[in-house]
């Protein structure tokens, strides 16, 4: 024993000494109660000075890892993990030990089966990788970002960094205001939550809607965006999924399902432009038509801003909030995350000013507040401009790549229908019968993945035979190299299949 | 109509004009299915070109604020915010109108009633405040924070601004297993998420410990921090509180609650050092006492490392989860909010692996994942050596400050009993009968407020004979002033009771 100790570095010696001896009691070497040496003999062992050794046994009575009896000397303080066999009656050490497994609710265990990302699809190295929506992060303008948290710091550092409000912070909120003022949107009665990003808003926004005695009942686009149906279940919800057409969501199918007198729908939730993973915008006719319904029905709507800005071709479509005038009856959550920096995390929650009040409250139990440094980086950001130029940046060059990836799938994938109007991914259907997890499977041994389209779906079985591509971070090359092989595996599918 | 319309500075006049005619059909001044002028004749009334209408109407189209009918001309879209009559069949017109209250579930009711800023003590302007702990932003030492950041963007810039990991940013979670292993713990079978603070380490370890089929238990010192006091009920915990003396928690009376069969506690919390609101750091002879029957109880320990590292004597006391030595029952949640910036959103959950693995999937169906420049400003600071040198001013600066307060309560409050080993606020308790909701009332009266120590309570009623004084942000000659026009207040109180 004490034989193994080593002196490094400038730290100071006791400090050595004292963090040497905690060791071996944490490990068990040394017993609870035991005599630690003393400090003559603890001086001779590990050749250093007696008040070296007095000053790091005061250490480690200041630490609670040992205590003096007065004239005696200095014990080993009871390690609690060493105390199992004294409490549970078994023999020799034991560690305490509980089985969390067991203790998980509901929820928890339902948080971990539908983690998608921990069942991810993962390629070989090198593997040509469709399955990411993430922006490319070769087109992000670092110097305005450094210059932009600069810039904020030198006005006002220290209130960055101190706390800041649960709403958000100020500046940020009064411009956001403007922009989705400018989007068409009435802001009287209306009021904004920042949080930190599109899914923290989402999941708060469930968290007060979700009824308290009885399972909730959303409705929402089928397929959609696999994010909010983990969340949707997670809090409880029963989904009701509405086929998408070409141009949105069916509204035929949507009148039917609501006119059915079981039916009563705590919240929609609706992503109308560049609906992830169809890419379709809704119709501004069908957006009237839902809207009207939805009214009529009473039913609270939580629209998803998801990739609004990357719009390649005509002006933008006004979301949903905007043609409910000063009717309260929209929440709009948006983000920057796709058109921006997704690594900012940083969203808004758009609504009626009473509910709006609510969630703050639920926001500043759950996080107290979304990073100030987030929040004004972003302000700055776009007080300087850079917002614009970069998006006309981004825009010229995912609209290029969209274009190479749709024009591939047309030389490529003929059997396979496609859509998508724009963002930073396409959606394929294949033929029935064509499973494109199997696709996938074999794909993957030619170095190719994607996204197999059957998780965007509500029911289990549904969207079999459909997949997302997302191209935004693959290269030309790849992208044109990738969707071949993805061809070339998916004739020798359906040739198997005739 | 059409005659308040003024072009302004340099943008598209196309678009001015598209503006100025979607704000008329957002207000209602164009009716739905209005046909709007001709073409030549909105050329006229604005003065602008054909082709500037032309443009602007394709514009109004493509929002989906018009349409066109070959032909006939274009027609105001139909607003849904102007759609009641035809809808609810009641006359003239109105708005989708949700009464958001009456949606709103237990869960989001209890958060604003909860909300305690919301209820928060405003002082007059001018007033002197020991409402906050949170630290003095003039002890920043902003520099070192800009160098973090720019050394940390210049490495990995890209990295920073896109998609991170749930479970945190890698380096910044390698380092805070070092810090925790260097208070002797030992990490084996142990594993770290990385949260948004504090409060979002402690609610999502609340969500998944929440029994789903019956209210929860939950075990803590009475008085405690009235966050957690808040998430524990939000989530639904009945909260059994164990009396304060004056080194931790009675632990009779603990033993006495643990024995009754009828008791069955899903976790306890517990702040062993510098205890919010006491400020009291538990003897070692206590944590050693309490963590042998939370093992023989079987009951899991969330043990809040609140100010643990603003200790201004000695060397610090171990953490309980290093005492747990490889046992699994105490899960650790950390900040630096107190200690270096609360506007950087960053904490830290340690516990076992199994439960860090499902508490990650949880935070990621919440936030996705912290902000990732929130982590690495922190993590290069912590690199580059700032921790220790701000530490050790901070600690110097509020120990001077903790001195002086402490001075100024014995001279000017001698009724008072003290409390607070360290940290960044004292605990006053005063003679049963001295009410400290209505001291606070006479103190604003003469421009001094303070925080009453009733809401760190358990039960309505207990601790309103006590008061929290947080003095890290005020200065030495107000903390002088403030403390000496309390006690003025609080002697004509005892006078008049007697």
């Amino acid at each position: 024993m004490f034989q193994d100790f080593k002196l490094v570095g400038d730290r100071p010696v006791a400090i050595q000494v004292k963090e040497y001896v905690k060791r071996l009691i944490i490990k068990g070497a040394l017993q609870a109660d035991q005599r630690l040496p003393s400090t003559r003999e603890m001086s001779g062992l590990l050749q250093v000075s007696r008040n070296t050794v007095i000053a790091a046994y005061e250490g480690l009575e200041d630490d609670g890892f040992a205590y003096a009896i007065p004239g005696k000397g200095s014990y080993v303080a009871a390690m609690v993990g060493h105390l199992a066999a004294e409490n549970g009656g078994t023999d020799g050490p034991a560690v305490w030990q509980i089985d969390w497994k067991a203790r998980m609710n509901e929820y928890a265990v339902s948080a971990v089966e539908l983690d998608r990302i921990k069942q991810g699809i993962r390629g070989k190295k090198g593997a040509i990788s469709f399955t990411s929506i993430a922006p490319d992060e070769h087109l992000f303008d670092l110097g305005d970002v450094r210059r932009a948290f600069m810039d904020r710091m030198a006005i006002e550092g220290q209130v960055l960094l101190n706390y800041g409000y649960a709403k958000g912070y100020k500046p940020l909120i009064d411009y956001l205001m403007r922009y989705m003022e400018n989007k068409g949107v009435d802001l009287s009665g209306k009021d904004m939550l920042i949080t930190g990003g599109f899914t923290e808003g989402f999941d708060i926004v469930l968290s007060a809607l979700r009824p308290s005695a009885r399972r909730g009942a959303a409705i929402c686009e089928n397929p959609t965006h696999h994010t909010a149906i983990k969340n949707l279940k997670l809090q409880g919800f029963e989904i009701t999924g509405i086929p998408m057409e070409r141009d949105g969501m069916d509204v035929e199918r949507l009148e039917a399902v609501l006119q059915k007198q079981t039916n009563r729908f705590d919240l929609a939730y609706l992503t109308p432009s560049y609906h992830n993973p169809t890419g379709i915008v809704m119709s501004p006719a069908k957006r009237s038509a839902v809207m009207k319904l939805m009214m009529r029905y009473q039913i609270p709507v939580i629209e998803d801003g998801f990739n609004e800005e990357l719009r390649y071709s005509g002006a933008h479509v006004a979301p949903l909030i905007a043609t409910a005038g000063q009717g309260n009856g929209v929440i709009y959550i948006g983000s920057f995350s796709k058109v921006l920096f997704p690594g900012l995390r940083v969203g808004w929650v758009l609504g009626d000013r009473a509910l709006i009040d609510t969630l703050e409250s639920i926001k500043r139990a759950r996080t107290i507040h979304t990073s100030t440094i987030d929040q004004s980086i972003l302000y700055q950001y776009l007080l300087n401009g850079n917002f614009d130029k970069y998006v006309k940046k981004a825009r010229t060059e995912y609209k290029r790549k969209y274009e190479l990836t749709k024009a591939c799938c047309e030389a490529h994938l003929p059997e396979a229908q496609l859509s998508g109007d724009g963002g930073l991914h396409l959606f394929l259907t294949f033929p029935t019968g064509v499973n494109t997890r199997q696709l996938l499977e074999a794909c993957t041994e030619q170095g190719v993945i994607f996204t197999p389209g059957d998780k965007f779906f509500i029911q289990e079985g549904e969207g079999t035979n459909t997949l997302r591509l997302g191209f935004s971070r693959v290269t030309d090359e790849n992208i044109e190299r990738g969707i071949r092989i993805i061809g070339q595996q998916a004739r020798s599918f359906l040739k198997a299949k005739r």
